[in-house]
């Protein structure tokens, strides 16, 4: 099985919570007992599980990293979006998580999160769940 | 192959190893070759591997964190707690070690530690072996 | 299957492309879909996914990597390279990549590395692949 989603990011940062899509490929595979790697195939986005509640956790995330990482700096990559593929290596490309009685099982407040840095775009997704 | 481990932790921040447990549920399970994929399911703490020698290399890290992110910012999440939040994204949620006749097969030097973010609490780590 | 790299690295700080030796690894084994789990036994270097285009992202990254985390600070770790270690808690040590009809699925730019954040050394990179 491996699946791909496609997800529209509206602001040059945001977060979107891709959990329910990613759970619904889960569902259609049929698969009751493994794990689900889940990959960003870009190298200005990448993938965060933060919490799912208070949309204020997301966007104190954005505003720390842009301060981590500032968008205007001493940058060689001409692009002008060194900043994005900064980002996306501090929260990574990839997560596994386990997938039990058929669901894909987080934490009560976790969310699985396409951190987008440098949109608006579409994104794909790439999924896949292995049996074990 | 799905179990659990409950972890006290003793501090705001703190690191605490929990290779040893992991091992024990990898041994009791009786996979001898696969991936062991441990999960954090919370919000305000994460895994990092790092090194199991020198103490003071985990107290580097978690003061390098506070500097990188202060407990006290213009954060708008009103728990109080953003840090913490942010902390987890940065060093991640999930960590894939591959097992190899019977053991967690990490380098002489590593350990894997939860990053407890905003203890003291009781933490759980999600374990699963996939065989392979 | 379980696989080892040797990756020699040049300077302190650098990252080192080893896409094509894990794809190589990848192929030999034959396995043509499941997931590839690449593991860096070390605490001073760790794995990113980002761009193989233009190296002046890999410098950007590095340089900005250096700002967050200088290498001279109020560290205790008697070694000096506290920075490093810190370093390879933010990008990670595992990275897991689908595999799909016998290729490492990655992005059109992304490229795999291996971080050297206290070279030069030669590391070990270890590769399993698990059907899926």
């Amino acid at each position: 099985m491996f699946e791909r989603l496609s997800v529209r990011t509206s602001e040059r940062d945001c977060l979107v919570d891709i959990t329910a899509q990613v759970q619904r490929l889960v569902t259609q595979c049929g698969m009751r007992e493994g794990i689900c790697t889940v990959f960003v195939p870009h190298t200005t986005a990448g993938l965060t599980i933060n919490e799912n509640a208070d949309p204020t956790v997301g966007s104190d995330i954005l505003r720390s990293l842009a301060k981590i990482v500032p968008w205007h700096d001493q940058y060689d990559h001409a692009e002008g979006n060194s900043a994005a593929h900064i980002k996306a290596s501090l929260v990574g490309s990839s997560h596994t998580i386990l997938v039990i009685g058929g669901q894909l099982r987080l934490g009560t407040w976790q969310g699985l999160y396409l951190a987008e840095f440098d949109g608006p775009r579409t994104r794909q997704v790439w999924v896949k769940v292995i049996a074990g």
